[in-house]
Parts: structure tokens; sequence; C-alpha cells
């Protein structure tokens, strides 16, 4: 399915709250939302504990692997943070104060509370590049391929417009939902059939249970509206033939 | 972090819907939480696409690092549901009918509804362990230290309790959460005085934002009751001696 021109990212989540059940993972899907907008697709996602040795390794996997790597997690100021230091022996880079950052978090916080703690947040990859932080002052950074992000949501969010002229992207992935009064193992012939003729066009198909309602929603995606469009046709064909109502997507 | 001898576990995410931004991964929260309550460790989680390459490469590499491996997804009726061929490849084995699934699934649908549909569903590698499903009838399955789970996150949640005793834990993963009315950095290095003072407890510091209350999480992991409440008793010292507040957990 991956065709050469595709711009290739992916995520690496970055904490022990994910691992121990305690803390529903939400960037993954707000980044790849994101990145699909601007063309970007996410191949991959991981999720570590706060580790060094397993940060870097993924790390080093990851960069070399794909077109963009982005993290999220470990750039607060406590003992648990150590995704900057990770990233700067990655990369073979010193581990050291960024002089921009700290003007910035410097006046952010005022001279008399700028303390240890949050001094930690600008020590970072040398000659790192600054991603701005319009929700809470202390910045991501990127480094080559690497762009780091906190992990909480909101915040992660807010920084995500401002990346947006440091990525090259390409055609922004399309999508349709089609919502069927259905189960899946009813369609699955004529719906393989159409994915055999439409070999461009991701077609995904996805039991829902809402409002007491059981049906199957089929996500069609592709850069071009008119495979989707195409798609589309074919796949109601076959829905009208079998008698198959469509519902209203939410 | 990691001892010896914890016993580890891994998450491979199957699925386009994930990494399209489409779905929330909420199944990773479950299966950890559950692992923790029988003494297995989750040590790193994985989101691949519906290519049978990747589910290969990364199942081959995750049951060789870790005890367990538990994917989630890609098992239902549909052309986009490969991991069961892809188990079997990774393991060098036959992708075949299971009997006993087919009379489960034969009894469940009824002969005359048992379509082709349906009978993709008890494809699997040869001689694969079933993992019974309680809510929806098509069963799951086990081969070695594999265990293959569907992607709908009630029905995933139905069929954990039915694994428990193909599996062997450790002592139960406890934890502690004292939630503060501070920020990180004032506190970030009074707490990293505690972790180094308690390394086998696992410390985490996590910034909330809730009904307007800006505050942290802490949070304290063990497998010793006695290691926590020591190290409980540390925070809340420093805690005092700083005049912050405890808040209630919600």
């Amino acid at each position: 399915m991956t065709k050469k021109k595709e711009i290739t990212a992916s995520i690496l989540i970055i904490g022990n709250e994910i691992l121990s059940g305690r803390t529903k993972d939400l960037n993954t899907s707000t980044i790849s939302s994101w990145l699909n907008t601007i063309g970007i697709k996410v191949m991959e996602s991981r999720t570590v504990l706060d580790i060094e040795k397993e940060i870097i390794n993924n790390l080093n996997e990851l960069k070399n692997k794909y077109n963009y790597v982005f993290t999220s997690g470990g750039i607060g100021p406590t003992h648990d943070d150590i995704t900057a230091e990770s990233v700067a022996k990655a990369f073979g880079l010193k581990y050291e104060i960024h002089k921009e950052g700290y003007r910035i978090l410097e006046n952010y916080y005022g001279k008399e509370n700028f303390n240890e703690g949050r001094q930690k947040m600008i020590w970072m990859p040398s000659n790192a590049n600054l991603i701005l932080n319009p929700a809470s002052g202390a910045p991501g950074f990127n480094v080559d391929n690497v762009f780091c992000l906190p992990g909480v949501p909101s915040i992660l969010e807010s920084m995500l417009p401002g990346l947006q002229n440091k990525l090259v992207g390409g055609k922004p992935i399309l999508s349709k939902t089609i919502s069927l009064s259905t189960i899946e193992s009813e369609i699955a012939k004529s719906l393989k059939e159409v994915q055999d003729n439409n070999k461009d066009v991701d077609i995904g198909s996805y039991p829902f249970f809402r409002k007491g309602v059981i049906g199957v929603s089929i996500v069609l995606r592709s850069e071009d509206q008119s495979k989707i469009d195409n798609c589309n046709l074919q796949i109601l064909n076959f829905v009208k033939a079998k008698k198959i109502q469509v519902v209203e997507r939410d």
C-alpha cells in the first residue's frame, strides 16, 4: 500500500503513565490527524518507558526509517523527564542550556521565579531549534528530523500549528466514511472485490455499537478525491443490491 | 529500573484507523491495567498499519524481547483483517481452519448462517489455542507467547479474564497517587531526592488541569506496599515543609 512518493512519519510516546494504564494516549490521534491534513502519513507509533536506553534505541531506529519522528512527553522539569538528554545522546550532541530558550522562559516566569526546576526545561541538545509553546511557555525542540513535544494533550495541540512551516508535506490525505446498518461478515466478500479493483484507495472496515445500533463504518482514504468517489459508488452499488441501509454518521 | 525477576509484556496494536487518527487507542490502557493486577509489566507498545511485513517484523522482535506479546485488532472477517495469517507466517506455521473454532462459530451463528465471511474468523495458525469470546462468539487465539485479541474495546475487555490462567504472572504492581496543588518546577528537586533514596519505587510526576485547578499528581509504583508507604511519607514531609496543599484524588 505504501507508495514511494509518500512522506512518512512515526510517533514515539515517552512515559510510564501510558504503559501502566493510568493515562490513555490521546496524542497519537491528535498528531496523526493533523499530519494527514498536511499530507504526511503516520506509519507507526511506539510507546516506551522513561528508560534512556529504550528511548535512544527507538529514536535511532525511527529517525532512520521515516521522514519525520514526533516525540511526546518527558520534556518537563522533573527527574522522570529525560527526553532532551536522550535525544542529545541519540544524535551525539552536547546537552546544554539553550540561550534563546533561557531568555524566553526567564521572561515568561520573571527573573526571580526562574528556579533550577524550571531551568531544566531549557537544557536541550546543542543547536536545537525551538518549537514555541503558546499555551504554557516552555518550548519543545527540533533536531534534524526529530520534533519533541510535551505530553500534556492541550499543550501539545497548541504547538502543532507553529510546526507547519518546518515540515515538507504532500497532498492532504482525504477520507470518506460510509456507515451501514449491517455486520462485517455480510459485506466482507463484496468489500474485498472493491478493494481489489481500487488498490490506490485504503479501505478500512470497522464494526460499531452506538446508541443500541450495530453497524459497520467503511472508511475510504486516498489523496485523490475522484478515486474515493469512484470507490464510494461501487460500495453503494453492492449496498443497494443487498438492501442494506446507509445510516448517518455521527 | 527493570529488574531481572520482572515478567514483561509488550502490546502490538494493529490497524490503520489508529494511525489515521480516526480512532483513539483504548486497548493499551485496558490491557496494561489488567496485566498490572497479575504482576506483568508492559515495557512497550507499538501500533502498526495493516501491512503484513510490518506486523511480522514487529511480532518477531517483540516475542523475542519480552515474556508475552498481546496483539489487538485485525482478526475480523474483512480483507483488512490480516493478523492471523501474519502470526502464522511469523511462526512458520500453516494458516488453516481451526476445527474447534469452526464448531463454536457454527453453533453460535447456526449452520445456515455460517457464511464465508464468518468462516474467515476461524482461519488461524495451526494448533493455535483458542481464547474464548463471551461477548460476540468469534474467538481470539494464542500461539506460544503471543496472544491475539480483537480491536473492539468492549469485546477485548470481555476476553481478558479468560486469559488469566494461561499466563504466569508475578506480584501485582501496586500504586499510590498523591495529588498536590503545586506546579512541577516547585517540587522537582525534592522529588528527585526521594527518587534517588528509593530506587525500587517508580516515581512519576504528572501535571494536571481539572475543574480550573492546576496541580501535579505524583504516582508511586512498586510490588512492595511498605516501600510505597515509606516513599509516601518522605514526599508528605517535603510537601508539609513547603506548605503545599494535598488535594483529593478524583
